[in-house]
């Protein structure tokens, strides 16, 4: 009997019915990030146990929207870009494991099947959502320049309520797209068993941080931020309380896995 | 430090964040079911290792579409139906394990994210679709009775193109709603490592069966089937070589767990 | 040359681009029903010129969620549910011209083009959302029975945000699905001449009213009404400032067109 | 009593719910142009009466999709990008009326209701629909770059069928978008009798083109087309017979409104 093969489910004959192909996966996208001060307690809240807050500007938050076009090595849904392009919006927050500081991705939303599994797997607690964000143009009166000035939104909707908005209004160039979301990630993976109540069938932390990374000019600017509370939502908990500052860039990176940290 | 509660991810301070609560989950829904004969070869390669074709009709496939309303013990999703409704359209054949005989899930899609989570718990390997199904209704003329005559279709589409379309003209009431879908079902678990060269961080076999299962009365007619080839999807190498029969009727059931087979 | 053929646009060769065929539409469906009073004056200000508020309880407003099954008369839909099935939330109003009372559908929102294209031909103000609404089971424990102490739920959304939200408990059977909606529509068709400086090109006063009506049973009981403000919307302008009760029942319709009022 | 607001339906007391505000609507968009040529009777077949083929290259087709951001003179849209932002396909062909020629638009898809219902007014056949489009990038390597031998894709779905997809292989810069999309546009507006069995209650040829063009260098390049067919639709049937060529570019437009020409 021949092997099944493909690199998620649904593994099948030809392995070309997996929800996603293996890695390397390849990104190109424009990704727009808020940083801002919460209550520290609020991020310490969301760290598993063996995780602790970083030991500066603890209470520090990045909210990202991206707008990505992504592809495995055969670039094949390039020209198939229904299975290529998604939006998400994150919420990365920074803590300590051991001697080192990592960010950790404690909420985020996706668009497309692909992005969520590929989430799952590398410890990204995927959800679906709508999300949006104002685009840059060259041409025309109907948006922003990249220029002083410029004025960017974005939007996030889950389960048909609103969860997020913000804006930010460009007022230079940046040496840096932040530095929240800077640090290699430290990710859990869980699965429960089948039983429920027997221990998680998988607990894994691990760590994974992007290579070839190509980056655009950055932008930086003035934010505002607004959560909302929602049902099946905790996103509203972490509440702005000193707001840092916005940054807008073009980001290229190769994701090629990761490494089990324990 | 508090402990992080929720019982899939994400993993929060209050556990309301989880993409889904925690089991028991209740089901309630409208069923088509088309079943037919394959190539019992089809169905072998879809078996991973250590699991075999049943032992008769090995060739026999179920295509199966629900729409389901569906709850967590508070019921609290029902009042904001948005978080409790979704179709799915799956494919079910039988194999042998052991002595014992069970129905497999091969292929599955939803359009909800609660729903594919739930999936990816069980080992359904759940993608995202857009499923359609004729509902039966009892007034007006937009619509087929459940009687004798009656006629209804139903449909599945991914990334932008159909994958199947099915009809289903009944012929009268039956005792049943198909053979194939009946037996408990045997399911893989399976989460790559993060290390995409190091074996499988998860790779198990469940079996699970639903429990307080309340059924409605059962019709049965004559189906087709057609199935349509696509970039990323084997759907269509299990092509129709000899219908049985379809089956429409309601379903309520719960799922409370499954059990680890090895 | 040969004519365009066509109901709708697109029209062409074969006429069968039209975004629908032509009349008559059938429709059968799940219909709940809120009907609260606001101030008089909010709904006079949503009446045209010529057209006055009804004599007595001129503030009255039905709120309507819809699950619809429709088709034209050669039915093809019905095996193709994509273009049958569609979902709407609908708020209407009475008012009085000349000598005669009306019902008046003040704004409406549904998630299919053809039923949008219906709309803009009828004089139903339709825009696109996402609608959902609690279905009763007969079966299982994931809904509600259509029976006293049964609890129903619905929700509008667009543009990414939540707009309407209603709850309605059974407490018995009904002679009635409600008063505000059960008079011929009094609609106007507008369009805008195509330079926006001169008057419209159609501004026409027109009514219309179902045929061959085939109602279920009718449950009623006591609601909830919640509504949100939004950008590019006034629907939160009803707002309610008595509640009279809600209604559950399945409606089966024919349209087959109006006249013209004026 | 006040008068009703708004330049589409719905009108209201504050013309803010109007499925669109009033022009002059502001364009900035990529755009992604294949033109080649179908048999000549193919598009005499979709003109109305009255309207005449082109003198010259009569079968000529363009089949364009485009990724827009849009916004009324206010602009507060683009900070809410779910208002702004729409993807479209779009069918276009030549024709003469009178002593002038024109570029017609006769089978048109989007996914936002504002842009469909400015469709309606302007006599756009606007339909709903899937549309993707590859994007060019500047940093990573999931996407092609604006040079010689980027390579783009583009679909069309709609009632979950795949419509269309071409592809474009650029072989250079080039001093034009095309020639079939270049003339001012010749369109009718239908709206038929709320009496089906009576003479159309609005039926006038319009002729608009976009004011403040502003175009981002074009480039050009080899493409490939496929059209598939599809109940209601008759897009298929403008089948290919030889490829002329494909183009992609930026553009920024106003539209202020048009002329009545019959």
């Amino acid at each position: 009997m021949a092997e099944l093969k493909g690199f998620l489910m649904p593994r099948s004959p030809e392995g070309r019915a997996s929800i996603v192909p293996e890695p390397p996966w390849h990104y190109s996208g424009d990704v727009l990030t808020i940083e801002y001060r919460t209550d520290p307690a609020n991020v310490a809240a969301l760290l598993p146990e063996g995780v602790e807050p970083a030991d500066e500007d603890a209470g520090a938050v990045a909210i990202i929207w991206a707008d990505w076009q992504s592809c495995s090595d055969s670039g094949e849904e390039l020209l198939d870009p229904v299975r290529s392009q998604y939006k998400e919006c994150f919420v990365v927050v920074r803590c300590k494991h051991g001697d080192d500081h990592y960010s950790r991705c404690v909420y985020i939303w996706v668009d497309k099947d692909f992005a969520l599994a590929r989430g799952w797997y590398q410890g990204y607690p995927k959800k679906l959502g709508s999300m949006w964000m104002t685009r840059p143009v060259a041409v025309g009166k109907a948006g922003p320049r990249l220029a002083r000035g410029g004025r960017f939104g974005a939007t996030l909707q889950a389960n048909d309520r609103r969860l997020a908005e913000v804006t930010l209004t460009l007022t230079g160039p940046s040496d840096t797209g932040g530095f929240v979301n800077a640090l290699p990630m430290l990710h859990s993976r869980w699965m429960p068993a089948i039983d429920p109540a027997a221990p998680d069938a998988l607990a894994e932390l691990v760590t994974m941080r992007s290579q070839d990374l190509e980056l655009g000019p950055a932008w930086t600017g003035e934010p505002t931020v607004h959560l909302f509370d929602a049902p099946g939502e905790e996103l509203a908990s972490l509440e702005p309380k000193e707001l840092i500052a916005g940054y807008w860039r073009q980001v290229g990176a190769t994701f090629a896995g990761g490494t089990t940290v324990e």
